[in-house]
């Protein structure tokens, strides 16, 4: 049995609830990085966005879609990343509490971040397993609503939003490139698409090294990210069985890019447009770069995914 | 004999040329930060300004200000920095001839950025004596018009129109602070400012290792630079007679800043804001953070003054 998708009428439901609380974050094009790559790109910021990043669309959707009285019991969820930082603004926009669980070697600046929205962390040991069990214990003891980061209906549905945006805002696409991780953007951003600009190609771009989305798009089996290792800290997870089953369905094509060409990208992205992007926000950049997409005289949209990082710790 | 300066409508003058060949850059506003300082600022980016600097204004003023006779004899500076790039481009754009005098010891990057906008560049020994003797010899050959980075009527007009956008596009403000190295953005900016809104402070913030406006200021005597020393490499340069005039005439006052406080202030602009700014543009957010301006529930307009610094050689 195929599981419950999202359909283009749940993102424009979410758009109703995202655009109380988010940015509508800018389009910015650069006239010197189309001389580079001969292309007319088209970059959607998120890098902007609340928390500085589109998993803020996602979590706010999913707070403010609970009942008042699942709302009040809070939502939890495992992370250490972006994901983190968005359902704990969420949550505290809705005034209800937010438990996230964080492996204790979360980077500070992450922990800090999680922690200034006033979410209630527990630490567990780096495992998926210790993850997984000390949130069922959270959400055993406080009664509190699981928000996967991206296996999760409303999630997709407030993903869908960025896209959705950058078409109403800049018009029609040839190409839309994504960025895919556990998927959560990629199957908001195709079913968005799809609907609205129907002969529109959706693309995604996967770092090599974690390439689970690409073995399991050309196999049609889901396959799980196995000791996946890249720059793009954001896209080391697994695919979700939902997206998985939106981009089966939708998705044209996934391509993948190496670490060399991701931090050419970011620099090229830095130098040229002056905006600070997380490593996985240039891997589309980088897969036009590498000349694996015929984007020659196409208008191409790129959804800039984030823009979180460690500033002490850059790769140039 | 007080020089002749310019007025507020050659600014408007100069805004008819600069708005055709400049962006109309945004003014961003970050929560965070407000919040972090308890006042409400507003950054006119001209770190999205064309060759990543409010330079552009200038130059591009300067060089479509110029009769079509002594435009076709090209136009000349010694430069190592963003006037050069600017100059350079402006030309382009004019379809004209650029010669820029560079010390050999630039750094590459600025080397390239000036070849690529297409301009003749003779390089000669990395002193003001060497500087200006060869730019005297490429003007005696080629018949060029010399375009200072800041001691210029025109210059200074074309800088004035970013505080004109500023304040047309934002609405009144309390306080405008801008960086100051030459004069060249605080005249202009003191020219529009005063002009639009009598009431506003126009105030300069300046590293206190380069701190001859302010020593100019205080003193009403134009003091050169000794020896600066800053990471605010825009801001070297000592006054010109011309924005002293204007200084003296129009700026409420001038503050020094650290050199740690200016990378402070770098780096909130950085992580809180994601753009890239050099040095130079986080001068003013350091005189806000050492609490040496009285902003608390004020609305502040500061120019982020441009975006051009090496990636691999960051304070943090």
């Amino acid at each position: 049995m195929n599981p419950i998708v999202p359909e283009f009428t749940d993102i424009e439901n979410a758009h109703q609830i995202v655009q109380k609380y988010a940015h509508r974050t800018p389009i910015l094009t650069s006239k010197s990085i189309d001389e580079i790559v001969g292309g007319e790109l088209h970059f959607k910021c998120e890098n902007f966005q609340k928390v500085g990043a589109f998993k803020f669309r996602g979590a706010c959707n999913a707070v403010f879609s609970l009942s008042a009285d699942d709302a009040q019991k809070g939502v939890a969820t495992h992370s250490s990343g972006n994901h983190a930082a968005a359902l704990a603004l969420a949550a505290r926009m809705r005034g209800v509490a937010a438990h996230i669980v964080m492996p204790e070697n979360s980077p500070e600046i992450k922990k800090r971040a999680v922690a200034e929205y006033g979410a209630n962390i527990t630490f567990c040991k780096p495992t998926l397993q210790a993850r997984e069990s000390t949130l069922a214990k959270v959400v055993a003891e406080t009664g509190a609503t699981e928000i996967h980061p991206y296996n999760n209906f409303n999630v997709i549905s407030g993903q869908g939003t960025a896209a959705k945006e950058l078409i109403e805002d800049a018009g029609e696409f040839d190409i839309i490139i994504v960025p895919v991780g556990g998927g959560g953007l990629l199957s908001g951003t195709a079913i968005s698409t799809k609907k609205l600009l129907p002969n529109c190609k959706v693309i995604a771009a996967e770092p090599a090294g974690a390439d689970d989305a690409f073995k399991s798009f050309k196999s049609k089996i889901l396959v799980p990210s196995e000791n996946p290792k890249t720059i793009a800290d954001g896209l080391l997870t697994s695919l979700g069985e939902l997206n998985f089953a939106i981009i089966l369905d939708k998705v044209d094509d996934i391509i993948t890019v190496s670490e060399e060409s991701i931090v050419t990208a970011m620099r090229i992205i830095w130098e040229r447009m002056k905006i600070i992007i997380e490593p996985s926000s240039a891997v589309p950049l980088a897969a036009i770069i590498e000349g694996k997409i015929d984007f020659k005289n196409k208008k191409v949209g790129i959804i800039l995914s984030g823009g979180n990082l460690d500033l002490g710790r850059l790769p140039f």
